[in-house]
């Protein structure tokens, strides 16, 4: 490892531990050093607050003179609330600039880089690129597509299933992967199910660990079968949006209305996913887990829709031809244009396994 | 490790090299020491031939006096082709036995040592016996049960999937995946499937790697469906036993019969699972490889007659309500019911995972 990795790793260390509480905008880490030591540590903490590299330049106060600055990102070239940091940097007077990863969008990509090397700064890029771009694809799609980042999540058995054929699911997966889809929600700002797990579960679908954040809770129901006396609708321990179609009750719109739950409607008999992710995106939601049952987790997959997968896979099995599994609906038509997943981790967690992976789609959409 | 253990690795590891080809006898590896050298090597090798400590006593020659010898396996007591192993060791004035694990068969368990004992040679029992164990999993059941060693194979995507709905398979798992089962299949003395298998893939279900052993090919096959062009009947490439019901037809069992098939008729009105292996055990069949589709693989496990599974997984997914996962049938009823795999292995193979595990079952057989 290069001392610029080791640095920049640091960095990363740094951004990563803000998980869940920059959206909608990035995990940032920065490090400076001055003559073999750290001088300076910043990372970004908060939409609103200063970015990472402004943290670290207080911190280092006069001894980032001559120093080296370390950032997972490129440095901004707007005027936001504490000025383009890259202007900051040059101010500052530090001799080089490390970067992980340029800016996504490609609106201003370059544009940092430009301001620093237009001032005579040394500037590399690239180190531990991969790494850097891994900890924000919820930001570097969102600021892209303008649609959320979709995570599908499922803890199922060995044989795929998520209930036994009399429904019966609990419990699939050890207390530990429980707890770690907590920590999935923690990192979401939605939380989308059908309605059917809503009149099946009357689940809660909030953060519970510490310090939680409660995604907004996300029903799809295509004519608002919704019981009202679901705790989505009276826990009021989160949001609740509803996405509807246009066979919708316009008497149980208002009443759920009436009770402080949002109700949108897309476009067609059945609630169309695509419009759902539109939908959101315009309302600034950048990240959604989708918890559904096997019909809404197909609707996103059979459309492309899913960026990441995470799948809890409980070693044991069930059996059972009318036993729902994960993904229903009608399925590939052909092996081979079933969804891989890339970059595959495997990872032991409890008595299970977590298996994370990223779809790659090679079928025609229907 | 212990030197103890150092040399009982090694006899382990000349067992396992043995492995399909001791049918019906265990894998048994044996080394002796004698003033910190090895003097000896010995494995047993083939069913008739001399036990392992037979090749190392013989190996060693007058070097096995004063010394110690290694053996995975209680040194038998009975009067085999080459006399009792226990009293070969006593006669080569061997000083110290270290055995790995006693005679699973409980009518003989024990008698070794006493004769060892009795001759006044110290005895260790216990090194590396779970490793010894797992080794000759298929004996350690065979001799006590009498029946196969059942091991349920299938390669799946990550929803459970053997297939899509328009039942394509080819391929789910990748190259390296599919090599891996030809050596389960060399392993194996018997390979089993449910007849619509053969009329789907019309496989040959042969072992296609280098010298590999074909195992007798077994089919459930209630009323005698069976195409009388299937490959199983005439390639003559291996045995293949069709085990039907009693609603079998006469005529094509003569027919089968005279192509030099054979065939088992089980009581009641599709084939009984139990008693297959039952008749198998009696036909000295000590180990039995299902590789059926979700129907046949069920009826096994809900009898609970699989002693272990391998599941090759493959990180992809294809959905389909209706598309076959490896278990149908009705299924386990309650989650709590799900047959759990015990000191499961999870190994990267290819691009896929190998799952390997031992059923435990709880529930309640209908």
């Amino acid at each position: 490892m290069t001392n610029h990795e080791f640095y920049m790793d640091l960095a990363i260390k740094n951004a990563q531990a803000m998980k869940g509480q920059t959206d909608p905008n990035p995990l940032v880490g920065s490090v400076i050093v001055n003559d073999n030591r750290v001088v300076g540590i910043g990372a970004h903490l908060k939409a609103g607050e200063p970015h990472a590299e402004i943290h670290a330049l207080r911190m280092a106060g006069e001894k980032a003179k001559g120093g080296t600055i370390y950032v997972t990102l490129e440095p901004c070239s707007h005027h936001g609330r504490t000025g383009p940091c890259a202007v900051a940097i040059v101010e500052a007077g530090i001799k080089k600039v490390v970067i992980a990863t340029l800016d996504p969008n490609p609106v201003v990509s370059g544009n940092g880089v430009k301001i620093l090397e237009d001032a005579g700064i040394e500037v590399i890029t690239g180190v531990r690129q991969d790494k850097s771009q891994r900890m924000n694809e919820v930001f570097n799609k969102f600021i892209v597509e303008k649609t959320p980042f979709v995570t599908l999540k499922a803890g199922i058995t060995l044989d795929g299933k998520i209930a036994t054929h009399s429904f019966d699911s609990k419990w699939i997966t050890s207390e530990a992967a429980r707890e770690d889809v907590h920590h999935l929600r923690n990192e979401n700002m939605g939380i989308l199910v059908g309605v059917n797990t809503v009149i099946k579960d009357n689940p809660e679908l909030t953060t519970r660990i510490p310090n939680g954040r409660n995604p907004i809770r996300i029903v799809l129901d295509s004519t608002l079968r919704i019981p009202l006396d679901s705790k989505l609708i009276t826990d009021k321990l989160a949001e609740t949006w509803i996405f509807t179609s246009e066979r919708f009750e316009k008497d149980k719109r208002d009443t759920l209305e009436g009770q402080g739950i949002s109700v949108f409607q897309t476009s067609g008999t059945t609630v169309n996913p695509a419009e759902v992710l539109q939908i959101l995106g315009e309302k600034l939601v950048s990240s959604v887990l989708i918890e559904g049952g096997g019909t809404v987790n197909w609707s996103f997959l059979e459309n492309k829709l899913i960026d990441k997968v995470v799948l809890y896979v409980a070693p044991k099995i069930i059996g059972g031809q009318h036993a729902p599994s994960f993904l229903a609906g009608a399925g590939m038509d052909k092996m081979k244009d079933a969804v891989e997943l890339s970059n595959l981790a495997v990872q032991p967690i409890g008595k299970d396994y977590k298996f994370t992976g990223y779809p790659i789609y090679t079928h025609e959409e229907s």
